[in-house]
Formats: structure tokens, sequence, C-alpha cells
């Protein structure tokens, strides 16, 4: 971030309603005749949109938050397309964040973690994991949850993101649930995540067990921001959901560190024409520069 | 259920250190020597132990939820396989229940929902969806994280099974926190549930959208059926997580039905050695039993 004067992480949120027209009908044309399927083409396309916003915008941005959800959606060859995506972006110097929002409990949450921060079991011995430096999870289940992805974390030095205030209109309606003692739903979630953080504390302070503020809450990224003055906040709702970077600048320390700010839609689809590359990299340059600005 | 008498739903969960040794053998041996990797091998091996077991179990039980997380940690191997285990049960006249406990907002849930109940978005319009009956959601979001999902149940006919309690030990850290107004959180979000479900009422009573709630919790299991009574309750925790059928059967309502009673590892792993299916079907067989005399 320091290197590059830049606290933005660009969302690859890939969607065939939104890429480039001229891309989706390039592998239109390859798709073979009479197959009603496509999910190959689709997963192709993607790949090349990404690789192509990722290398555009690299020198502009600290880290990319991959939405697996855009992947997962095709299957097989949608998931082969993720790792490739993780693997160039990896490759361009990229923190490499999958917003996976995984959660279960027990050999479940072990197996999630496995596949994306940790090493699945192979049948002769781990297998190699992906090119992800963290992760996001849900902690509706409680620490136990939580402890096999905070286990890989420790053995691989991988980091997770909690998600503890989304960004949603309608996120009020659980995470803002005030308790009985001790304030909001959100509130309580903040501190276990401060707690389960504890153990992980490494460079400048920070934990790997950060959390994830929705910038559309612009004073609760500002307390959020002292009540976790360990945790490492990943804060979506820029651009395309509405926030501001100055809302979304709330979530630095005082030296204009510890938060990544994301926004997606508002960069990758700055532009739809043949010069969609330039124009991300134009929009990412701006933000950058306005986050830059907002905190220093 | 009523054709079978049976409330039973067995969990597919493949673990490598858990499965017959003798079947982990048979695919190490077909490994391309010096292929560090094993993700093709234990994927179909994971194929083959759900293929014997559904077959095996199929006349003893009515659906089968199968563990997405066990088949992802293999990546598009592993999800090509969990495919096809969603077809073998389908076709095995099963209910089939993904999971996959996925939840997030807009696009992504809307990605999610068509992965898995839905249809993706193809080149030249949508796509075959997948064999899957209904899909477990985590609804930390809110209302609107899960809408996709709800609109995808409507128009295809498919169901939704929300995480209000889990069976997890640590699970009361979060969802058993006291409310300033109305209980308990998971009580909240058992409300919530209700609402949601009411305009995808069908028959008997009962709405597409039901609820995930521990066995290990009885006494919450037999408050939330009263809570929830249009709500099919999905109830894992039986077997090796340490509940008891008669701890279950407080999910049934008076005809002994709205509730899908799941085990797994107490099933799934009865035996390891060339007989595992048959044993398998055998503590089908007798888990059935108890739970229909448990409640009839």
């Amino acid at each position: 971030m320091t290197e590059k004067r830049s606290q933005l992480c660009v969302g690859l949120d890939p969607r065939l309603g939104s890429i480039p027209p001229h891309l989706v009908e390039q592998y239109r044309a390859q798709a073979p005749e009479g197959c009603g399927c496509g999910r190959r083409e689709v997963a192709a396309c993607f790949e090349e949109f990404c690789a192509a916003i990722i290398e555009a915008t690299a020198p502009h941005i600290a880290a990319v938050k991959i939405q697996l959800a855009c992947f997962e959606a095709y299957g097989p060859a949608g998931m082969r397309a993720f790792k490739h995506t993780c693997d160039l972006a990896g490759e361009a110097g990229l923190i490499v964040i999958a917003d996976a929002k995984r959660g279960d409990i027990g050999i479940s949450a072990a197996a999630y973690s496995s596949a994306y921060i940790g090493m699945p079991e192979g049948l002769d011995g781990p297998i190699k994991g992906l090119n992800i430096d963290a992760l996001t999870v849900n902690p509706l289940f409680g620490r136990d949850g939580l402890e096999p992805f905070i286990k890989d974390c420790k053995e691989y030095g991988k980091g997770l993101f909690v998600l503890v205030r989304t960004s949603n209109p309608g996120s009020a309606e659980l995470q803002e649930l005030p308790l009985a003692q001790n304030g909001l739903f959100y509130e309580r979630l903040a501190d276990l995540v401060a707690a389960w953080g504890k153990e992980l504390i490494g460079g400048r302070g920070y934990s790997s067990v950060g959390a994830v503020v929705g910038a559309t809450h612009p004073e609760t990224v500002i307390s959020l921001r002292k009540r976790l003055p360990e945790a490492i906040l990943l804060v979506p709702g820029v651009g395309a959901q509405g926030a501001t970077a100055a809302a979304a600048a709330g979530a630095f320390d005082q030296e204009g560190l510890g938060a990544l700010i994301t926004a997606s839609r508002s960069i990758i689809y700055a532009g739809n024409g043949a010069d969609y590359a330039t124009l991300a990299a134009g929009a990412a340059e701006r933000m950058k520069d306005e986050l830059w600005s907002a905190s220093h």
C-alpha cells in the first residue's frame, strides 16, 4: 500500500450483462453449434475480462477481491477460471482476496479452509493450495466455526476478513439488533472478532483476522475503526453501492493504513467498448488518488 | 416420506480419512506417476463412495444432504463429482439438498442462487441448472440477501433451509445472544424466516422456506417447531454429533412430518470394509425405524 500509495482493492465481479458486449460476442462465436450450454465459454470470457482488468489496474491498486459466486455459477469451468484469475492477480503482485463468505462447522469448515487458504488432503499427502492471501468468512456459527480457518491462517500465513457489518440496505435487520447488554449485535460480533484475532497479531500491530465493514454506514466505519484497532478493515460499498471515498476514509488508521477499500462496478465497468481496460485503469487511478488524499 | 415411512436424510460428507481405505488405495493405484496433485483421483473416489451409499441407502431414506465443502476442496474435479452425485441421488428418487450455506448480497447472491437452484445466464439464454431440490443458506445479511434465492425458489419450484440454530457446541456464542426486546437472537431470526416464507406456502401448509435447527439443542427443536409451524425443519446433529433420534423427534408435526432428520457419519461410515455400503444401509434402516417409532 505504501509503495503504490494505494489503499484500493478492485472487486472482480464479472457478469454477462455488464462486461463489454464485444467480448461476449467473441465467445459466442466460439461456442459449439447447438450446444445450449456455454459454461466453458462464459468462464473463458470472464477469465479474459478479469485478466485485462488486472493487467491495466495493477499499477494503481493494492489488492483484488475476487467474487467467487460469479465464477461458481458456471460450475467446474467457472472454478478453473477463478483459479486462473487468482494466479494472474498474484503474478501481478497484488494481494488476492477470495470473496467467498464461507462459513460452516467442524470438518466442513476445515474443508472450505483447505479449499482456499490451506491445503486439501490428497491421496499422497497435502495438495498444493490456491494462490489466495485472504478469505472472507461468515461468523454466524461462532468461534468453533472459524477455528479451522484461523488454524490455516497461522499455518500458511494467510488472512481472514470476517463479516461484521455488511454494505447492503437490509443489513440492519439482523446486524443492528439491540442486545440486552452491550450495544448492538454487530458490536458484539466486532468484539468477538477482536478476541479471535488476538493470537494472530503481526506487523504494525495488525491481526491476520480482519473485518468486513460496509462504507455505506460511514459512522459505523469510524466507530468500528476505534473498536477494532488491530483489525485490517475490508470496506466495500464505494462507487456503485453509493458510498464516497470520504465515507470510506474513516476506516484508515492515523497513517492512512489498516484498511483496504474495495470498489467493483465503478471501476471494472468504467467502459464497455474496446478501451474498457484503459478506462478501468483510469477509474482505479482516480479512486486511488481520492482515497490517498482523503487520508493523508 | 410417507411412502417410505422415512424422515431420514443422509448427509454425504466424504472425507479421505474416513472413507473405506480399500477404496482410497484403489484410486491411489490409478494416480499418474509423479503427479503430486490427485484432485481428480480424490474426486472420483468420493463419487464412487457416494454412489454406493446412495444406491444402498435409497430404500430407507427420503433425502440426501450433500456437503459441498467436501467436494469444493478439490476444485473443478470436485465440483464435477458434486454434480454427478446430485444427479445420481435425483435418479434414485431422493430429495437432493445441497448443503452449501451460501449467503451474499445483490448480484453475488443471485449468482449463488443461479448456481444451485436457478439457472445461470449463458451466452444464449439461461443454462440448465443442477439437479438440486433445496439449498441451505446463511441469513446474516438480512432479507435482501435472501431475496434472489427466494425468487428462484418461486420460479423453479425449489426450497431453502435457512440457518437458524446450528448444531455446533459454540453456536450459542452469537445465536443465543439475548436481545433488548423479544428473546434471543435465533428466536428473532426464526420469526424473520417465518415472515420470509409466507409467500411460498404450498402443500400441507408448509413453506418452501425451511429452517436448520440442530438436534443437539432438544428443547430448542421443540420450541422452534411451535414457533415455525409453516417451516420444514432440517435437523442435523443426530449420531456422531451426539443427539438421539428421540431428541430430533421434537421437530415433527403431529403427523410425524414437517422435518427431515439428517445423520451423516453414523450412517455413511458405519463400516469401512468391502461391505461398507451394506452396513450403511443397515444403519440407515435402523435410524429410519427409530425416528418413525419416536414420532408415530
